[in-house]
């Protein structure tokens, strides 16, 4: 299979200035886990190539802001919240949420209001603390939709992965990985008796993708522009089958071009006594979380030969697996030199509207609308 | 306040070739506490981004000297000292204290006398070691005087600062930060009752700045030329008044652009039996130093975001405090998207003078002929 | 003594597309111990600036092939050893030692044999694992001889040295190291008491170079083109004299143009019942080494000047001191300011070989066609 894709725009790189920083900056971005991010508590963060101080209002209102006072450069996530607004640490400069200093204390009365910081739209969804960085206004709310069902809706700890998103992304468009990166069994194993036939196809939200195995089943997972994707996945291993099937929504979000956040919302479908077995099975997996080695400190042995992929035992060993095998492909992988085949369907046609789109707003044209994912179509396992 | 000095000279910069560089060069460094340099003992230094090797000679003298042996580039802080020369480890080449090499165990008779390392003018004041490393002859000696009164001169422990010097040096002309960025209490915390108004006028010298308080009280600060500050500060914390007020001198030595030496020089008007007390109390701080983390991994901590900066206990909080501002400012300060203010007279006046002498020195013309500073202008703490 | 060679080719970088690289890429190098490489396992090297999967077939055949799955860029030492195979953990890709692709899960009957890995002439020879990165027939086998006498041949602890090979090679080729950098005891001892005369001539296989004592001793070194030293050596210390003077064969691999591996092969002219107490002795020493600092560590600690050199016991002292005047030189050393003397005419002559070959190279003219050392050119402790 020869297709693969002309790249006329670099599509991985997303930092200020480049056309993938202008497209990923025209949608919400998950920039937080939100049960993280304490009230009263400020914290610094990277998206998109850029610094920004994240804080809560003693409300509970999240902010996104300048990461620097304007005044000399103190960061800001050195200082007080104070109500919903934010003090610099170095001289008592204040701020309110929309970025207006109101308090000078050393300085002369009138020079505040000549002084403005940056704040960005901020909110929260599904256990996630969203931010706006483009133009003008954002788009609609909430970026793309609940579940339908009742059900618990939970996020796992986030983990800082060492390498371009793309990689990541790419990855949940790529189903036949699952045979081999899980094959040791955990999770997945139950989805690696046969391989799908992997095909997709654009629609107005981003990519339906189908996963047919040779029983005629059809898997339906849900790629969202630009960065999210929802799929079903099987019971957790170590859970003992409590929760079920669920569903997974993955942001993507870049920190810069080497790195990128990968925050997972879950969708567990049972409520009541089912629902709090669960989260005690939840404890206690993040209790033996605690107890294990860092995940990237396994990756890092296995990329150094110091220990091999195969023999390694982790509660989240899924995330050695995928972590060492894309991040492994380099901190920004060359799809120059690739040989890819009609099981990569699914990773070409994302790339190809990337690439179209990009370009697009490269050369200046008029960029695909794209619609907030409807909240009736769903990701299936099998139909 | 619109008056952001323009900067046609890059006056953060002091290693070899900028106009920093140069002007460094005219004045005595210090480059290592005294104490820490044993007889006998070579280390490495780097200075104003060149490296040396400081060595004390068995007669207690000590000596910068070229960072590479001649022959082979071997460090020669590996050698050994012997009497007031030094013996390189590879092959046995000795130096004498001027440079002379003066033996070559496996070479021929004639060949020493034609090699010669390089060494610069070192001496010693309030427990301190200075080198001279411009060329010609070295300023007048002491580059500061000693205060006049009878008391106990020492110096606290070195820190290596992460960030270009000149960032903590204009710290030191910045009274209005004591009130914020050491606000939960510690030594300064009398001092933060008002907030100065603050005025500096040049000297022969230096700079002498003037904090004015509310009630007429004025602190004079002085500001040695090129890279000291004298102050006067209060009781330190955990010393139960011990030592009372005292005059620190701070000097702040560039290792390169991008990190510095921060070196501290106390002076205690006590002698004798209250003088030793003052002692006892500071190896009681220097032991809880000891067990506390270090300085820099809570500075990290707080700037990862991992704990707030205002959570913080530690025997030296005030430089953990200060540190994690002033290196929080960046590597290498962004001075060009600042909104200073009339609180940042002594900062602004600073930055005027050090841009006019070092522009002088890039175009040829002649320099401020700056005065060792007089022993009898003093600093204060109110008049 | 002024003869320092000109430089007309840099003789120290190996990287693809040097003059270095060229000339390093006609000879085998040694790229791993033989016993570190168990059947069934892969690693990642790095030789010469590139990146490899290293195997061995579970019939015990090792194998040096593409660092990167031709598919989609996944490491190739992630996956399986499957019989002398080895197939990709990403999507199951299987490739025979060849390179040939051999196995598609996903994707459609012939695609697979349109796809090639590459791999690398791979042997073993006196316990170390050799690969071939040049073009078109790679040079007689072995490499170098092995010793005419019966005994023991084994290797030590491989070592990464952080620095360019050149410069641990050229101390091969300086015997009057061992006096001062050796000095406080350990196995040279004996040799410090004079200093020895150096002398060299270039062979049709390298260097033969001569150390010639007060009382006519001559010890005769051979250096083997272009990264192989072999040489006697006295008794080691802290094994009671048990296998006497030994040879040493010395390999430097380079990593790249900033680190190498420093292989160590010996052969101990004793067998049966003296070898067996002489393997015993070994196993204590590697139990020191195991439970002693890492060499590195106290690299680190003496270059930073925490430590001296001259202050430090360690089961491996010579390693120590070795790298750290060696490796201190710099990563990659300012051979241009250099002041040779008569003693280094083993390094003079070396590099006037190799800047002359790299340089023919580098001009297309033909190299000199060297031959693979003779077996009866043996190194001597004194003739």
């Amino acid at each position: 299979m020869g297709s693969v894709p002309d790249f006329v725009v670099d599509i991985a790189s997303t930092r200020p200035g480049t056309p993938g920083g202008g497209f990923m900056r025209r949608f919400w971005m998950a920039v937080h886990r939100s049960e993280d991010l304490a009230p009263g508590h400020a914290k610094p963060i990277r998206i998109l190539g850029e610094d920004y101080t994240l804080y809560r209002g003693e409300s509970g209102r999240a902010q996104v802001f300048d990461y620097r006072c304007p005044h000399r450069g103190a960061q800001l996530h050195l200082g007080w919240v104070e109500g919903d607004a934010i003090r610099c640490l170095y001289h008592g400069w204040k701020f309110d949420c929309s970025g207006q200093c109101v308090e000078q204390p050393a300085e002369d009365v009138g020079f505040a209001r000549k002084v403005k910081a940056r704040s960005w739209p901020t909110r929260e969804h599904m256990g996630l603390v969203f931010a706006y960085f483009g133009e003008g206004e954002p788009p609609p709310w909430p970026p793309y939709p609940e579940p339908p069902q009742a059900g618990l809706i939970h996020c796992w700890n986030v983990e800082t992965v060492p390498c371009n998103w793309l990689q990541c992304y790419e990855n949940t468009a790529d189903e036949v990985h699952v045979a081999f990166v899980h094959r040791p069994g955990g999770s997945h194993a139950r989805l690696s008796a046969d391989l799908p036939v992997i095909t997709a196809e654009e629609t107005d939200w981003g990519m339906l993708r189908y996963g047919t195995r040779k029983d005629g089943q059809v898997r339906h997972t849900l790629h969202y522009m630009p960065n999210v994707t929802r799929v079903i996945v099987p019971p957790l291993a170590g859970f003992d089958g409590v929760g079920g099937w669920q569903e997974i929504y993955f942001n993507f979000t870049p920190i810069d071009d080497a790195s990128h956040l990968w925050l997972i919302t879950s969708h567990v479908k049972i409520t009541g006594a089912e629902a709090e077995r669960f989260l005690a099975k939840k404890q206690e997996f993040l209790a033996k979380v605690k107890a294990a080695p860092k995940v990237m400190d396994l990756v890092h042995e296995v990329w150094a030969g110091r220990r091999r992929l195969i023999d390694i035992e982790h509660p989240e060993l899924a995330m050695v697996q995928d972590i060492a095998v894309q991040a492994g492909q380099g901190v920004l992988a060359d799809r120059t030199s690739e040989r890819l085949g009609r099981s990569d369907a699914g990773i070409i046609l994302w790339r190809k509207i990337l690439a179209r789109e990009m370009q697009a707003l490269a050369e200046g044209r008029p960029a695909k609308p794209w619609r907030t994912p409807p909240a009736d179509v769903l990701p299936v396992i099998g139909v």
